[in-house]
């Protein structure tokens, strides 16, 4: 899963066998939960299965809990590494990924989206009802999942999650159409819409290690800051991902940002700095409105105030307040490891 | 709130204080749980308020409480009957109730209604989009709440039947325009998207008092049989209503369920029993593909059936069968109070 992704030196291979294990507990514990006595739902749920992806959330979860471990590099050169990961990462790691997965089918709901991960959405498929019916399906059976951990603080972080992911998304549609979106308006909805749960997913992962009770613990405060900043910096990418890649690139809808009046970092910044701002609001609007026509002047407009560069310097500035985090968690392979995952999230072109 | 609901004899006017009080408890902490530092977030759950109506599950959460403790009637003749109801009663009622009205909002979206508790519901003022992202607000501040209880059992209770209950949405609707739907796919559907949050509410109460280790506890076994035969109960009276009421009279949207082209017990009782089931079945296609000219004639031939009647037997037989449940939990006031509740159900007009 990682190698693919990440250049992995020689002296993290190790850890990365690990993680690559965790990730099989995670699969299997995935799937045996959503299986139903229901054949619909059963074909369903098989289908958003072949949403997943990166894997982020689970991966940080893994990744995570064995950077909190103070003792990885002895455990790692002892007869029993395998003892690094116990049910309460796997439990925690496919938790987050079934709640990625909900907010995933509602967002292609939201956005009307056809195609994600080069296949049909369930809601093209099968229609918006099945669609909000299937997420709410997929965020129960998180809850479900996560209340099997016996104590009650996992399902305590992953609830409050949830509902600050709802307020991030809330304020972007409430700011839908406003041309004038200001910057601490668009960090505040990257945070909650997406830092939220990449943060709890460094948390719970850090917690499955060092004990629920350790909230307050050093390590786990140092982590949930990591998984935050990197949180925004993956937000900041995806953003700029939908404003210049291609559906075959990306692998889903792009361009949707613009078309449903969400105002991104790029257009943020192009809006501040544009020497004829008003031409520029009148393609944006435009656009908008369901005229496509003007995209490519705008992406020309917005080259010429350097606003991509400038975007990636602000999620560049997001991954090294992340990588700074990680001075405070115990030394060892977690820590190269990480930094790798940061620098590949802003790295991605998908 | 129950007073102008069920006519309460003198003998139970002790209790009724009881749950009084504790519905002053649950609403508090309901509103306190969704109080969010985002204006627009907390405006619309101000609206969602609203739509509070009978708060039959926390009713229920609280009056299964008080049945299950063995000594209700000394508790209630003492100087202290306040200590009937704790904390983890009132968190559990209001966790039910916000379930409750997170599945109103998605359904509200899925039947495209207009009308709830004679206001606008959110999607016909906000669009169907916030709608989705608030009905998932309020379950993530239902588990949230939830998992302040120091235990993950009513976490996994409730995170269960919400996953059930969703399981019986998608195969409802599975069976759109199934005309050929059958009784048991029909009775599975409400144990699944009915009965199983008002059973869960049930079986919470009495946990709740008896300690959350007690779900084997034959007081807590009898509560979750009454609750789940009560929701089938009250889920047949719904789909009388939708077929039989006005919007004045029921204060929500109907006609809904043949406009969706969803079969309800009088429906199916009618077909399988009337002299000319092809009429019936043009009547039926064409009211599901938005012609309602037919429904008068329909509503005709329901009556030459005797449908409706058939279906009230059969609502009337689960409030006989919850009643029965009642012989295995402590004597007292607790058992005329949840009997007057079980046919009040079937009883009501809205």
């Amino acid at each position: 899963m990682m190698q693919g992704v990440l250049d992995i030196p020689e002296e993290l291979r190790s850890l990365e066998d690990i993680i690559a294990s965790g990730f099989g507990g995670v699969e299997r514990i995935f799937a045996e939960q959503l299986v139903s006595d229901l054949a619909p739902v059963d074909q369903m749920c098989e289908h958003v299965e072949r949403y997943r992806g990166k894997m982020l959330r689970p991966m940080l979860v893994l990744l995570c809990g064995a950077a909190a471990n103070p003792e990885l590099s002895n455990i790692l050169a002892s007869d029993d590494p395998s003892k690094i990961l116990t049910d309460a990462h796997i439990v925690s790691g496919a938790v987050c990924e079934m709640v990625h997965m909900a907010t995933l089918v509602h967002d292609d709901v939201l956005d009307e989206a056809e195609i994600r991960r080069r296949g049909k959405t369930i809601n093209a498929m099968k229609g918006n009802e099945t669609s909000v019916i299937l997420g709410d399906y997929l965020i129960a059976s998180a809850y479900e999942l996560c209340s099997s951990l016996n104590s009650p603080v996992p399902s305590r972080i992953v609830g409050k999650a949830s509902a600050v992911m709802c307020t991030g998304e809330l304020l972007q549609l409430h700011n839908r159409n406003n041309y004038e979106l200001d910057e601490p308006t668009y960090f505040e909805i990257l945070k909650r819409k997406t830092a939220a749960l990449i943060g709890a997913a460094c948390e719970l992962g850090a917690l499955s290690t060092l004990g629920f009770d350790q909230q307050d613990h050093p390590t786990v405060q140092a982590l949930l800051g990591f998984g935050t900043d990197l949180g925004i910096a993956f937000q900041i990418q995806d953003d700029v991902l939908d404003l210049t890649g291609t559906e075959a690139s990306v692998g889903k809808s792009v361009g949707k940002d613009l078309e449903k009046g969400k105002l991104t970092y790029p257009i943020i910044h192009h809006l501040s700095n544009a020497s004829d701002k008003a031409r520029s609001l009148t393609l944006i609007e435009a656009i908008s409105h369901g005229d496509q026509s003007g995209l490519p002047e705008l992406l020309k407009l917005v080259e010429a105030t350097e606003s991509i560069e400038a975007t990636q310097d602000m999620a560049m500035s997001y991954v090294q307040s992340a990588k700074s985090r990680l001075s405070s968690i115990p030394e060892g392979p977690g820590r190269p490891m990480l930094q790798l995952i940061a620098d590949a999230v802003i790295n991605r072109s998908h």
